[in-house]
């Protein structure tokens, strides 16, 4: 007789994994180098050090198949981890589907995301070397204000470039920030040679995610004793957020589940990256076959409409070049609600693991149709999602429906990364009837992909 | 040898309380009752069924210990209970004090507050008498999102009077309630005869709690199979608020533990009366005598500046006349953050304890030092609290430090109510550096105390 599963599956404190997962180690094949645009080699570890802490750096090129998550770090995940996996009753109930549906929700810290995950981890490490101040950039704000959570608590100064058009429609954002610490900065500022130089050309630049990185790198490297730091697309990252999936795999065990299809909205990777985990080790060590399905935005299509090829993480081209799927450093994203899938790159792990065909699908969907799922989600599960999220939601629906057309009983689980709590302005325009699904034309792709570098 | 207590006591959904409390049954007097202003005679159940539904009538009336909760609501319940009680280590080694401090976390759903307990049973209710709408009003806003939600889940259409200021200062709060399909009406209006007089005389009133209510009570008793429901004050919000202490008495049992104070702030109640619950009925019966403390916003000091008189819980005068601490209808409260503390009234059952000495103390708290108390704990425990609650964490502190003082182990329970998520206007205000402790003129309390009829 099968157990009735609750509602939360909670994990214990004691049963916190106390090891990340670095899924290279399993990897038949590793992603091309990160090369540096000024000799064109493969990037070494001092071209690294000067932007990154030192374990940073290690952490970014290691090849280990776990790593220690260190005790100091452990007890910050404590103060709100380990995180829920959810069951939807509800929603599978509304839907008449055969399949069951699980999400794994991290936006229940004040950050509103998983993105405290890293951010955690990378000022625990830049404070053990001694740094004594970080930069970041962010753009709808969650990892800004993760970034301005960990630093509070460990006592590191931030500064934060925050992009315009953010900073003037999200003030509460930025002043969750301030409450915590930080300072933050409109991008393009007048505080860099990068800033300087676009706002010369446009004083009015609303700005973009890839100018907020120039930004903050340039200021990294010019401020003694400063480092920056990066939410996303980076290996680091998708180590530190491996304790997202390590976690749900152990929480479906406990209620005899393993899922046949894992979901995850990408922007830059990180929260489908984290999900993933411990499943994609079963799948490379064939010990299981989850279907993997990356869910992303039709405006911002880098795996369903972009390149796999080396191209700057950012707009300013400071930084490393990687090979990864992308629209073009100079693609414009149009300015749809899930900023934190508005980003032209795709982390160069999942990129690769998508291009061998490991990471089965990507999935591109409208806005509107989002934010549909959306509020019949927040309705029934009682958890308004963050607009990021709200893609995975929308596709593990459609998954449960097609499920259901086939009569089959599977087992889905989605990553919810974040509450929307302040994404109200994305709603206002939601429930106004005034917001559409906007299919990107291929000419906006074509000129994006005309910005990519020969080589 | 002790074992160590986890950060985050957490309870299993299969140990939820299935019965709700009412202290009522375990106290020696009964508060007076409501009277009918009309009649100056105590109010019927003739004169509440139209107001409120008819089970929820007889909640308000009865003397029985344990009420079961329906399984609908327990269903409800599920998706984000049992609540998980904190031990604030951080904030222990901060204060380097030999005091243990715990606190039940309330804030973790999307309403953001407790006031999500009481909503869900009241929809409930209303739902299974057949009722087609309901009104109520809100003030911060907390009591608004948590009925929508409720709403939302049992199908059951909602205008909300919101207090004016609230209304034109939060557009967020108002369209989260619109999400989840809520009518918001700012109040005054001029969809009732309360809120037109009140227009007609001065145009720009931007509202009270009291009016909001007469508004949402005027509507609801004029309106086809209509009723109104309140978020705090009455008997039966104490009853549903009652899981919060219960749960908090089987998690601190979980790791041998039992409060020595219990810390709530008080609006009209419902968070404290809640919290208390299960540890107020072990002080009546003699079992435990932890030391119970009201804590409230100086500038709406009910408790430590009000009168025991029989008064009005609204302004326009149309609800039944309850016996409580109350610093008169008419008193105008200043424009503090903490929106839902400023209240003129208490709960009876509050009231009552409080004059007979079970419900030990209350203090009174000014704003800039809960907020400095607010952002200390924001950054140590890494939860932005909401004001309301911050009240609570300064006294906690405040006692602490007592413990410290008299070198006392002693065992702290404090209500982290909700989060901060839709206070960032007040976070503003604080880092700006421009708030102050405000101390309440004699004169303001003597204009509010003259507004007491004479009975």
């Amino acid at each position: 007789m099968s157990k009735k599963v609750p509602n939360r599956i909670l994990l214990s404190e004691d049963k916190m994994p106390k090891q990340w997962y670095n899924v290279r180690a399993d990897m038949p094949e590793q992603h091309d180098p990160y090369i540096n645009p000024a000799t064109m080699k493969p990037v070494t570890a001092d071209d690294l050090t000067p932007i990154f802490a030192e374990e940073l750096c290690r952490q970014e090129a290691t090849l280990q198949r776990y790593v220690d998550i260190p005790d100091e770090v452990l007890e910050y995940y404590k103060l709100y981890r380990p995180s829920p996996v959810i069951r939807a009753y509800n929603l599978e109930r509304l839907l008449d589907t055969p399949a069951r549906i699980y999400y794994k929700y991290e936006g229940s810290n004040t950050s509103g995301s998983h993105k405290l995950n890293s951010a955690v981890a990378q000022v625990y490490y830049n404070k053990k070397q001694g740094i004594e101040r970080i930069t970041t950039e962010t753009g709808a704000g969650q990892w800004g204000t993760a970034l301005a959570m960990a630093c509070a608590y460990f006592d590191m100064p931030l500064r934060v470039y925050m992009v315009r058009v953010s900073y003037d429609q999200k003030p509460y954002r930025k002043e969750v920030m301030k409450t915590y610490g930080a300072d933050v900065f409109p991008s393009p500022s007048n505080t860099t040679d990068v800033g300087r130089a676009i706002l010369e050309k446009d004083p009015h630049n609303t700005g973009s995610l890839g100018t907020a990185i120039s930004e903050a790198i340039e200021m990294a490297l010019k401020t003694p004793n400063t480092r920056y730091s990066l939410g996303s697309v980076l290996n680091q990252v998708m180590l530190h957020q491996s304790i997202i999936g390590i976690e749900s795999k152990i929480q479906l065990e406990m209620v005899d589940e393993y899922p046949d299809y894992v979901i995850g909205c990408a922007g830059g990777g990180s929260n489908l990256g984290g999900l993933m985990s411990s499943f994609m080790q079963d799948k490379l060590t064939q010990k299981a076959n989850p279907h993997f399905i990356a869910v992303e935005p039709a405006a911002c299509p880098s795996f369903t409409r972009g390149k796999y090829a080396y191209d700057f993480c950012d707009v300013g081209h400071i930084t490393p070049l990687a090979k990864m799927y992308t629209l073009g450093s100079g693609f414009i994203p149009t300015s749809i609600h899930a900023g934190g899938l508005r980003y032209h790159g795709m982390s160069p792990i999942l990129s690769k693991l998508y291009h061998d065909g490991h990471l089965d699908e990507a999935r591109a969907v409208g806005q509107k149709e989002v934010f549909e799922a959306a509020v019949l989600f927040a309705k029934h599960e009682a958890i308004l999602p963050a607009p990021e999220s709200a893609h995975a939601i929308k596709t593990a629906i459609d998954v449960a429906l097609e499920c259901k057309e086939r009569g089959e009983a599977k087992t889905i689980l989605f990553g919810l990364t974040g509450n929307g709590n302040f994404d109200l302005e994305a709603y206002a325009s939601f429930n106004s009837g005034e917001m559409e699904n906007y299919s990107l034309p291929d000419e906006d792709i074509q000129k994006g992909l005309s910005t990519l570098i020969d080589m």
